[in-house]
């Protein structure tokens, strides 16, 4: 456990993705028996700049920048969905708690303020849940109060403006359109959401290729 | 959204499961072409006895008590490894906020207590992780403060009781051992922490019959 010392410029832990425990895990799943080499496939060649890799059997750990971890998923997804299998992605961001059970970082020591990573569209079409949850325990170092239905709405909102926002379902939010667009509002309601609070974590569950997205085209989708 | 009114034993909503919000969404995918008749085969017999179910492409929600809902996913999550394909379980679970976006129950409507549901073995062994939110914002009604950390140390100890603890990693519990004892270490440490804090969810990635689980028999993965 991180024990308490001076902040300065150079040691402010919002400033260093991984001193704040910026990262995400993603679980792929391709309906093939063939889903071994389809994965090797996919995953060889994703520029990897930024991150730091751990693969394991359940999830891979990413760690990096918002934007690095939102190029690297866009181009995971898109080539999954380029192999035209079936196929879920499972999306686990974290921010703000680095460590593991216990928090290396004391509460106070953010929020970390970064721009709204930009997203690039795929032409693939993908459906998901989004459920985000704002973390906090207590009033941040800057005297910043949680209001965690406020930062919903402003992560809400701005799904609503990328055209994403289909509807609320039982504990998630529905979106629905390019996958590139999908994985970009996501990532951008968790970092909006991280700007007041420090420990911010947001899952995703996204389909893609689903026989039932057949009768849907792309551009139908997206007004 | 839910207005105020005085609370009597009849209308008191951690008393009943659906108007306290407790539920899951589960996403279940198959490596195989055959997806669909094997998720349909596996679905077929369950017994649904006292869960609300609601199937989307993303995935399916259940609501109904703890005990069902611990029930249901086990008899799933066996008779999709009993299979032999390659499997993957994500099972998000949520309670003391129903609704949609917005709680329809106000805070300090909670916490709901019950006991720790039971879970049972099923002789197939299963790799997890598992990540646990306390989500409140205040103080309960009886004037329970939270203490999230607590709450989580609980849980995680009674991983350890069940056997199923193995390591922390980034973001999350590693969980080892029977689906069953896996599936309810993760039911109870929800129900744990839902004693003192009213919304709680929970998120569960599982691997089931992965080609790197086939050096490790049941018996050797438990003590």
């Amino acid at each position: 456990m991180a024990t308490a010392h001076p902040r300065t410029l150079l040691d402010d832990p919002t400033q260093t993705p991984l001193s704040f425990g910026v990262g995400a895990r993603i679980t792929a799943a391709v309906m093939t028996e063939d889903y071994a080499q389809v994965l090797t496939g996919a995953l060889a060649g994703l520029d990897e700049t930024g991150l730091v890799r751990e693969t394991g059997d359940v999830s891979t750990y990413l760690g990096g920048a918002e934007q690095d971890l939102l190029r690297y998923v866009t181009d995971l997804g898109e080539a999954l969905a380029r192999t035209e299998h079936h196929a879920t992605l499972t999306l686990q961001l974290s921010r703000g708690c680095p460590g593991e059970v216990v928090c290396e970082l004391p509460g106070g020591a953010g929020p970390r303020r970064t721009e709204t990573p930009s997203g690039r569209r795929t032409g693939r079409f993908a459906t998901a849940e989004w459920a985000l949850y704002p973390l906090a325990d207590q009033v941040a170092a800057d005297g910043t109060a949680p209001d965690h239905m406020r930062d919903i709405y402003a992560a809400i909102d701005y799904a609503r403006e990328l055209g994403t926002f289909r509807s609320s379902a039982h504990f998630v939010t529905r979106l629905e359109g390019d996958l590139g667009d999908v994985l970009a509002t996501a990532v951008a309601g968790w970092v909006l959401v991280g700007r007041s609070v420090q420990h911010v974590t947001s899952h995703v569950s996204i389909s893609l290729n689903s026989p039932s997205h057949e009768v849907r085209a792309l551009d139908g989708a997206r007004a």
